[in-house]
Formats: C-alpha cells, structure tokens, sequence
C-alpha cells in the first residue's frame, strides 16, 4: 500500500554536533537552504567536546523531510541521532490511558473500593448476573477486537503492528460518544480459537466491536458470536461502511429523484464490505442490485465455492446479468465501489443511466480519480478525506454503539443499521442537500448523538432493548 | 465468608409517599427516633398525589441500616423503593475509564492518529515488533487476569462477579504507580485455554497480573505463561503476599534482634500463597521453615501426590519433624498463618521461642485474634486494615509492575522480588522501627518509587531488563 500523507510534515530532528567541526550556524544554514523552518531548538545534552540538540522542522512533505536530514547527514561533525514526526511523536506510549473515575483518598474509601467491602459488590453480581449492568464498567465498555490479518490496506500485519489503530479507534470511541473501548489485538489467526477467547472475554464488555480481521474468517466469527453471546457484536468494516454508505446513498438518489426501488445498483468488490452493502441496500428497498467480482459478474447461472458469492447469486440480480462490469454497468443509476483503482473507467461512466451516482471507496486509491469522473457523474463519493463526501465509518460506530449500550440491547440488528442510517442522512437537511454536501463531517457533533437515539427507538422497537428508562437514574439494592 | 464492614454505613433511600397518608414529617421523626441521621434530601419527581425524594441517611452500621428502613417500611403511605449506600453509589457505572492522551480536535489530527497516518505507525511496529514499547499503550499497560475462581475470600463466583475487585485493583495501579491495567475476567475454567487466551492477548500488554485464580491451576498458568511470554507474567497472590510479608518479616527479627539463619518458622496453609511466602524465605536466606497444613506437618518422610507439597517436603523441615502444629511450633521464633480464623492458640504461643512474632494473615479473620495474642507475642501483623501491621499487596503490586515496565524486564524474578520486599522494609527507619510499625501504610507513597527504583536495578543485575535508560526521551524513526 502506497500510504498517503495528507498532514503535511514537522520534523524534530536529533542531532549531535562535534563543537570543533560543526557549528549552529552551519546547520541552521542547511536547513534554510533545503527550504526547511527551523521551528524550535532545544539542547539535550552538552559536553566539552559536543552538543545533542533537538530542531523541530517544517518541511513540505515526507520526500522534502528525507532530502533535509541526508543533506545533514552530509555534513561533517554531525551526526543525526533519530528523527521523529508528528505523526509517530503522537504514538509515542500510545494513545489511550486508564482513568480511576474517583481517586483513593484514605482508607475508607480503600475499604469500599477494594478489599474488603468490594466483596459485597462481588456478591451482588454473582446473586444477579444482570447488576453487573449497574456496578461494573460493562455498562459502557466495548472491546475492540482484532486478528491483525486485514489492517486498514496493510494486510495481515498481525496483532502487535495493528495495536496503533485499535488505540485511534479507542480514542474516537470516547470523544465522539463517550463510550470506553479497549483494544483486544489476538496473536492468533484460529477461527475457532478467536471465537473462544472473545466468547471468554465478555463479561467484562458490553458490546464488541470486530475489526480488520480477513474474510471469509470474519463471518463465521460475526455469525457465531451473535448466536452465543447476549450482547452486540459488530463487525465494523461490514455493518459500519454499510451503514454509512446507505446514509450516503439515500441522500444521493434524493438529489437525481429517482424512486429506490427503481434504482439499478453495480457493486465491485463482493468481500466482506461488499456483501455488508448490498444487504443493507435490500434492507431499505432496493431491488436492482449487481455484484462484479474479479470473475465478473455474479448470477445465479454460476456456481460458487465462497459461501457468500452463493448468497449473492441467489439474493441479486434479477435478469441474470453475465459479462463483466461493462455488461453490468450499462443503465446503471449507482456505482459502489469497494475494490481497487483503475477498475471504474469514463467509458464505463458514459454506459451509465442519467444523472450517475458514484461511490469510489477503494482506499487509499479510488476505483476512479474524482477529478476524471467529475465531467461524467452527478454525484461522486470517495473514503477519503481530500474529497468532497467522505464515506467513514466514524460517522457511525460511535453512536451505534452508544445507543446499543444505552438501551442494552442484546444485538445490534437490521433495524437498528437502518435507523442509524437514515439518522446519519438526516443531519443533512433538505436545504443543505447538494452533490457535493450528502453526508455529514466526522466532526459534525450531532451525528453521533442523533445516531445513538434512532439506534434506541429501533431497538425498543424491534424488541432487542433490555432497558428502556433512559434517564441515567441508576440505583441499586443494599 | 462473613464479610467485614469497616467503613460505616451512608444509606441513599428512595422512598415514594402518598401525600394523603404519610408526610416528611413523619419520615423525619421516624429515621430520627431510630438513631438515623439525615444528611440530605432531594425531590425526584411529584404528582398530586406522591411525592419521590431520595434521602441521605448515615447509620451506625448495616444493621443499623437496615433496621431503620425495617421501620420505614413499616409507615402507611410510605414505599421504600430503593436502598443504596455508599460502597454500592461508588461501583455505579464502574469505577475505570478509558481516555485518550489528546484530544483529536480537527481532520489533521484525525488522519494521524487514525486512518491514512496510523497505517505508517503500524508498519513500523510490523518492522520492527520492539516499536511497540514505544509506539503503543504497551509501554504502560498490564492485564489482570481472573477466571474468578478464587475470588477475595468468596471462592469461585466467576468471571462476571470478579469484575469490582480487578476494577479496584486498577484504579490502585493507577493511582500509586501510574500504571495502566485493565481487568480481563475470563469465563473460563480451562488451564490450557487460559494459557492460550493470555498467550493471544499479549501483544497489547506489557504484562500479565495474574489474580485470584485457584489452586493448583494457578501455579501451572503462571509456570506456563512465564515460559512462553516475554513479559513479566506476575501471580500477585502468591508473590505480592510474599514480598510484603518478607519485607515484614526482615523488619521483625530486626527488633527481636535474631539473624535470619538462625530463626526457626512455622508456616500454616501450605496453598499458593504459603508456598510463595517460604519459597520467598528461603531466598532471604531463612534456613529452618516447617510447613503446616491439614494432615499435619509436611515431611520428606511422607510421600504427596500434590506437586507443590511434594516441593514442600524436599527444600523444608530440615530436621524431618513430624506431628501436629504443636510439634512444629515448639521454640519457634515466628508463626506465619496463611489457613484459617483459630488455627493458632494461647498454648501455641507459649512454646514458642523468646519474642514470638506471628503473622496471622487469614482473611478476614485471623489465626489467632490479636487482642487475645497480644499479651504473648512480641510483633504481631495480620491481613487487616483495623490492626497495626498490616500485610497489604497494595504495598508491593503497583511499584514492582511500574519498575518492572520502565525497565521492560522480561520477567519478574527472585532478585526483583527480594528487592522489592527489602525497599518496602526499608520505608520505615530504625528510628521509626518497633512493634507497631513493621510496614509503611499503603497511603506511604514513598513505597511505590522505592520498590520501582529497587526492582528496576534488581532487573538491571539480574539481566532481565532490556532497557536501561530512564530520562523518559524516547524517539522513534521516521
């Protein structure tokens, strides 16, 4: 994966400087002459003889940075002990840290907290399973579990390597919607081995949150912990994009005016995102849906070995379309892209219906650059950033989750993805509505919040809610 | 297990009146009548016809307590909806929370340190796995491992009911040593799958506290875990009780004024802690221990199917006695009970040699009541916190984890432990050193510095320690 930077590059370059060969002077002249800002110097350290300094640099970008520091590797008398970015400078001892919710003043309160009277808390719990709801971080804690095998576009870098997004995950967890995550990364790749370790694990949590682990092992593992465990297991690379492209979805077919049971959809990319999308799409109504895999198309004329290509056969396209995707895409109204680059090209765009909607969120890299698409397309929506209508999960795990653990409920079903959905949707006024304004900013504070109340009435509705006052008025029994 | 309850009683009632029948007056004088004091009253809602207040009541005791809402209940017109105190109002919601070190505050932010920047984060650990230390919570974070079997004084209540104590547990990592811990409370019974579930968790902890696990799985557990991890894996009920103990015990035959090769030991409750606390003797140097336990005194010249008494039997008992307590405690210099409430009498203690020191550790209840010892005993130290010279883990598991990480000892050794005890023993001074003040209070919090520093050099000398510097300056490559 070629990674993008898009947060541009301050250096804090450690150097030691022999005092006799090199000077400040001529370092601050080569950083100036590569075009760096020197942003700040500290000493760290001095003897007689040399100097250790930290300079923070701005530079243009990461090939910019490189260039500076061999240019002072070049010179004599220094030597470049480390050099930091910002990026790995906000890692450094990680991102997330334990919080007592009350300090331990004196003994009183050590007696309460812990030994001995803990015991009674302890005993309250194991009379009443439930009340661990009430007197233990279950009520508003999700584990964030992971096999490291399909980090981000990394692949199978295995657990260790995939603790840094888990931790990111954590952090927007609580900021967007209060909720406490803790990164569970499995060193092992056993289907049935996660399963027992997650089944063993859920005590402690309220909720679980799968992450980055590779299909087809991610649906056994989703399908099985549903079946056995009583609360809401999640895998977010499925249900989370689903969700949120739906969001996206339902507010681009408002802009063309066209009915969505009327509307014909190409998905590309029949993986585990892929498959999570397109049942979605049938859950809120659309009929007319094609999957394009690197076989091409998939119809019921064929058979499959992948269980989830036989449901796709099976549950998609309806005139038993064969070909590839330019078979596929001819009339299309929608594009879902969930690929990689290059697989959507102009002339597949003109075989398009009128007014072409687009979604392009093959990452880092879309199925077609934005900036080619533009002329052909009505609408256009990426996974990434630097564009206009950014599909992102953010928009939706935090206050899925938020509104799950509020009601309790025991699963995080169909009904709730579409409230949530159409939630996410909403805060797009029809006013606001436009083709490059169809889904709302990651920062927009009142997604997560209008999400996790529409996930609660669709959980009381659809009868999974355990809890239902909502007022934060917990008491317990002596 | 009768629980002891040191911490009085503040008893929150909800109580719902019918206006026609009963008035606050009435509540009033009744609490009053029956020695209640009310601390304070809130209104919770009101029709025409009721009225919801929460009042604040402080008692004597439980019983107490409980008498005066016996009597509220009694009143016409008046319901009792709900009773809380003070231990049960602090365990609301639990008492740990996840932050994030910073907070993400705008799309620069987002893209460090979650998707597309993290992805380069991720690589480097998958680079290099030793970037973890620097780069992760992994640096900071230790696992409390339960299968809560073997629960406080309570047994095996399980998984879910454990929760509070690991909880508490944390928040005293937290707050005595800043360490990071969270509780991972396994629903399982399993050695091998214990083994396995903590072997798959490790990547994201720097290491593993094992608590309240039974015997004698956990011996093979914690054997196991050391084998094939490279982080410290530390049985705290075990090795804590040891460390604090010999820091107790160095302290005591200091003021008894006997070499430590020549005092003669009676140890009672030969489980995992008992076997711990001598194997910690003896590695202080303690030449002469007699281990005690239900069928008597442990002899090579009987034969154990149970491994850890067959240990027991080799490396104890020099002079191969046989017998009861009675036998063993004949001109003993110090008894160590880890059994049972009455295990120790006034006769036991007479034979014992000049200046008996007894520590009487069972929980809650001691071998041997001190106020009864007292007039036969030169040093007495029990579990409890209502007693001179208490014998706390508090005193040992936050520091010797905190020098344990800032050293990233591969493991916690004998010389660390030994360390630890020493630098807890040496917190009082021989000044300050007599009867009544063998340990430092677990509110000391010159303790957790002293044994991080202590165990870190003991990590350095032994070569576990695979980091030796400690300025806190960390940098990383770009």
């Amino acid at each position: 994966m070629s990674v993008q930077h898009t947060a541009g590059t301050s250096l804090i370059l450690r150097l030691e400087l022999e005092n006799s060969i090199a000077t400040f002077g001529q370092l601050a002249k080569t950083i100036g002459e590569n075009g760096g800002d020197i942003v700040a110097v500290d000493l760290i350290s001095a003897t007689k003889t040399t100097a250790v300094r930290d300079m923070t640099v701005q530079a243009f970008d990461r090939a910019h940075g490189e260039q500076i520091v061999k240019e002072l590797h070049a010179l004599p008398g220094v030597k470049v002990v480390n050099v930091s970015d910002r990026t790995f400078l906000m890692h450094l001892g990680g991102k997330i840290e334990i919080h007592a919710k009350s300090p331990v003043k004196n003994r009183d309160d050590l007696s309460r907290v812990y030994t001995p009277d803990v015991a009674r808390v302890c005993q309250a719990i194991h009379a009443d399973p439930q009340k661990a709801y009430t007197l233990t971080i279950k009520r508003n804690t999700v584990a964030i579990v992971t096999d490291g095998t399909a980090v981000l576009g990394l692949g199978d870098i295995g657990a260790a390597a995939s603790v840094p997004v888990m931790e990111g995950k954590a952090m927007l967890f609580k900021q967007f919607a209060d909720v406490d995550a803790f990164p569970i990364c499995l060193d092992t790749k056993d289907t049935e081995e996660i399963i027992r370790i997650v089944r063993a694990l859920a005590p402690v949590f309220g909720g679980i949150n799968l992450e980055d682990i590779g299909s087809p092992r991610c649906f056994e593992i989703e399908d099985r912990l549903r079946e056995e465990l009583d609360i809401p297991v999640f895998h977010d690379d499925q249900h989370g994009t689903a969700v949120v492209l739906l969001a996206g979805f339902l507010n681009a077919i408002k802009i063309v005016q066209k009915p969505i049971e009327a509307v014909r959809v190409v998905v590309t990319g029949i993986g585990a995102a892929g498959v999570a999308c397109t049942k979605m799409l049938i859950a809120a109504g659309v009929k007319n849906i094609i999957g394009v895999d690197r076989n091409g198309i998939i119809s019921n004329k064929n058979e499959y070995d992948n269980v989830a290509w036989d449901w796709y056969a099976k549950n998609t396209n309806p005139a038993g379309v064969t070909g590839s995707l330019a078979d596929a895409i001819r009339d299309a109204d929608v594009f879902i892209g969930l690929s990689g680059p290059g697989v959507l090209t102009v002339d597949h765009l003109k075989m398009m219906n009128r007014d072409p909607v687009v979604f392009a969120m093959a990452n880092p890299t879309p199925e077609i650059e934005p900036e080619v698409a533009e002329p052909y397309v009505r609408v256009m929506a990426t996974g990434r950033s630097d564009y206009p209508n950014q599909i992102n999960n953010v928009l939706c795990f935090p206050g899925i989750f938020r509104g799950a653990l509020d009601c309790r409920a025991a699963e995080i079903n169909e009904p709730m993805k579409l409230a949530a959905a159409r939630a996410i949707a909403a805060i797009v006024s029809d006013d606001e509505l436009n083709e490059n304004y169809i889904i709302p900013s990651v920062f927009n504070k009142r997604v997560a919040k209008a999400v996790s109340r529409a996930v609660v009435e669709a959980a009381i509705a659809s009868g999974v809610a355990r809890r239902e006052r909502l007022d934060g008025n917990y008491t317990t029994t002596l």
